[in-house]
């Protein structure tokens, strides 16, 4: 039969989830359409270091179309989903087109969530796509700038005072680096302003930050960010965010950057099916992580809602990873008229980075922390790093960064005298 | 006496001329203000790999206030200049802000020039800035996913459809390095185009490609774009472009992605200061690079309109240098007491790069062609990037580049389904 014959698989999404799926079909007898608004991969876990200035966009993306250029059963469509029609088996796209499909997997991710507060994201950005990234970079590097000049004490104290609201692993590397970078990477770089009194203020609505790691890597957590000279401050929510600054504990506070990593919603996307959701957005998938009603259509990574032995499974990569192979396999079960199997989380730990060589890893009650856990979490980044040339370079950055204290990537893209925020 | 008694010197552009001559006034008894719209120095010759997705952008940008960090009386201010009274001895920046000097060096360089059709320019942009280059980059990408999801033949061809307007350095490397991206770089990658079919021009008005080299090198220059797959066409002007394509020779050709790499025209800084320029708007300067009748104001690098032995001094990096050193020397003559010396042009020689392993080199009169050439210009190019990290990773880069005939900084920013071709 010929390949327009071959059952059609579509992919919606090409980060961890989409694109392990897509490659786990690489020899199966399907056509696959990959569908991203996007034209690369993009490694999230780095996504700090490029917001921070540590690495360039580039390094920790890589082109759709160049990781499955071997992959001959697909078809890659850059392009934003607006609407699924499940029992005509199509989806449509923003430039109108349709795309009909035998099987669909949903893999579009999550985006920020501001707890109904959607007014705060216009002052607080989040952290999810390389423009985010580029954009917050570009915060960071101007409240610098607009601290060396300004004349008036108070507004040059609100351009030093920086918040990262949510304690989890996104707002300990924020907080941490820019710390490091206020006190080390600008070291003598400024005439009028010591870039070292900059307020570095990370703010947990929880008891704790790092909630998913055991209270004793909590604790050295803080106190590792306490002595790059974070100001940890936990049990209390941000009650309003605006232009001049933030307001905790009744008290307000004049602050020019603002920073935000506490909440994430699934994707818009999972709406468009129709099918039950948990309170974030997620969509509530089988055990076989398909759809309700409708063994055709899939979900995986941080838009699926998953739980295992009474707890979720996290919106980490390893999870989308699994869950998107997992997928390859519910697939290729039904087109031998098998049934699918149960999907089974396997948790491989937990890992976060504080800065300067310290981290925590918890591989099943196994704590590491300090310098050791620092290189662990390293290697482990390097390691899953899609493509050689990028892990490569990565280390060398890395090294040279570590090395110097330098972040390569402070470039302000645009017009710096413009407030304009985008990359 | 304080420092604030020292004679100032305010310096405008973080180019070569302008960090140049911050640079030879280091040990001496000024205080220097460098004023800069961005916070980078840029390493122009490489701009058109930036453009080609073959280096990131902070490869070779660096920030100014890094490189002039240990340089103790500078002082870097983010801003733009947007008046000049030379009588008072002040600058207004865009903020209101004025800035008093007792020797002003102008120093902005050059942008583009459509020759009286500025009309074009939303349709051919030009490459002076790393916005530029990230919106170019951004078109080349674009392009071939527009081609691979057109259904309509002649849409596809138009987006398969290169012209660059231009035949200097920048046309041809840009042209060389666009006809690789197409046979090499992208083969594999698509599904319904094959981007080895895409139709590269290049469209000089004179009569031969990089006419400041000797014909005998203009010709080898045009071979080897030719092998490379680019179409040359000489002796013909663009007569139009707009937002279909391009006449040339009474006809009309439709292409969707035309880069502008015909002319440049000085910053308009220079007409601030109502001194006489040429037909370019370069500020005519004494022997010395002085403003006439202002003795405290030089000029320095694209801005400046040099003649020596009756031509003129060319726009290229060295030149800009040896300007800037020249009016740190001058500035200490006249602080001296003593009348400033005039400038002299030593001229390196010429070199411009055609593609993958193919130069021309021109040291007055002794040439240099193919592969040596090649070396010989990435050589010099590796030499003279500022900041050790940026040589050895640039190199890196390039080695991985040129062995995979990869491009890694394939990386669309912003939403591709959107035409605005911004960064």
């Amino acid at each position: 039969m010929s390949s327009a014959d071959l059952p059609h698989v579509v992919i919606v999404g090409g980060g961890f989830a989409g694109l392990w799926a897509t490659r786990a079909l690489a020899r199966e007898r399907v056509r696959i359409t990959l569908i991203d608004r996007r034209n690369h991969h993009l490694f999230q876990p780095l996504l700090y270091q490029v917001a921070t200035a540590g690495l360039s966009a580039p390094d920790i993306a890589a082109p759709l179309r160049h990781i499955l250029r071997r992959q001959r059963n697909v078809e890659i469509r850059l392009g934003e989903v607006v609407g699924i029609d499940a029992d005509a088996q199509a989806v449509t796209l923003g430039d109108d087109g349709q795309v009909g499909y035998d099987y669909l997997l949903l893999a579009s991710g999550a985006t920020h969530a501001y707890f109904g507060h959607d007014a705060w994201a216009a002052h607080a950005p989040g952290l999810k796509s390389l423009d985010d990234a580029l954009g917050i970079r570009r915060r960071l590097l101007i409240a610098f700038e607009r601290a060396e000049a300004a004349d008036d004490p108070d507004e040059r104290a609100a351009w030093l005072n920086f918040a990262i609201v949510g304690g989890g692993p996104t707002g300990v590397e924020l907080a941490g680096t820019l710390a490091e970078i206020a006190r080390h990477t600008l070291k003598d770089e400024f005439r009028r302003i010591d870039p070292a009194e900059a307020r570095v203020r990370l703010v947990e609505a929880g008891p704790r930050v790092l909630a998913s790691f055991p209270p004793e890597l909590s604790g050295d957590a803080r106190r590792k960010l306490e002595k790059l000279g974070v100001e940890v401050v936990t049990g209390q929510p941000v009650e309003a965010i605006d232009d001049a600054g933030y307001v905790l504990a009744g008290e307000r506070v004049r602050a020019r950057t603002v920073l935000w990593a506490a909440g994430v919603a699934a994707s818009p996307l999972g709406a468009l099916l129709g099918a039950p959701r948990d309170r974030a957005g997620r969509v509530r998938v089988e055990a076989d992580l398909s759809v309700p009603g409708r063994p055709d259509v899939f979900v995986a990574g941080d838009l699926a809602s998953v739980e295992q032995d009474g707890r979720p499974v996290p919106g980490v990569a390893p999870a989308a990873k699994q869950m998107g192979a997992h997928v390859a396999r519910a697939i290729r079960a039904r087109l031998a008229g098998r049934t699918p199997p149960a999907f089974r989380y396997r948790d491989m730990g937990n890992l976060a980075t504080i800065g300067r060589m310290a981290a925590v890893v918890d591989l099943h009650g196994f704590k590491l922390k300090g310098m050791l856990a620092w290189w662990f979490w390293l290697w482990v980044h390097v390691l899953f790093l899609i493509g050689f040339r990028n892990r490569l370079l990565v280390l060398i950055n890395w090294a040279w960064a570590y090395w110097s204290y330098q972040r390569h990537a402070r470039i302000i893209f645009g017009r710096p005298d413009s407030d304009d925020p985008g990359p």
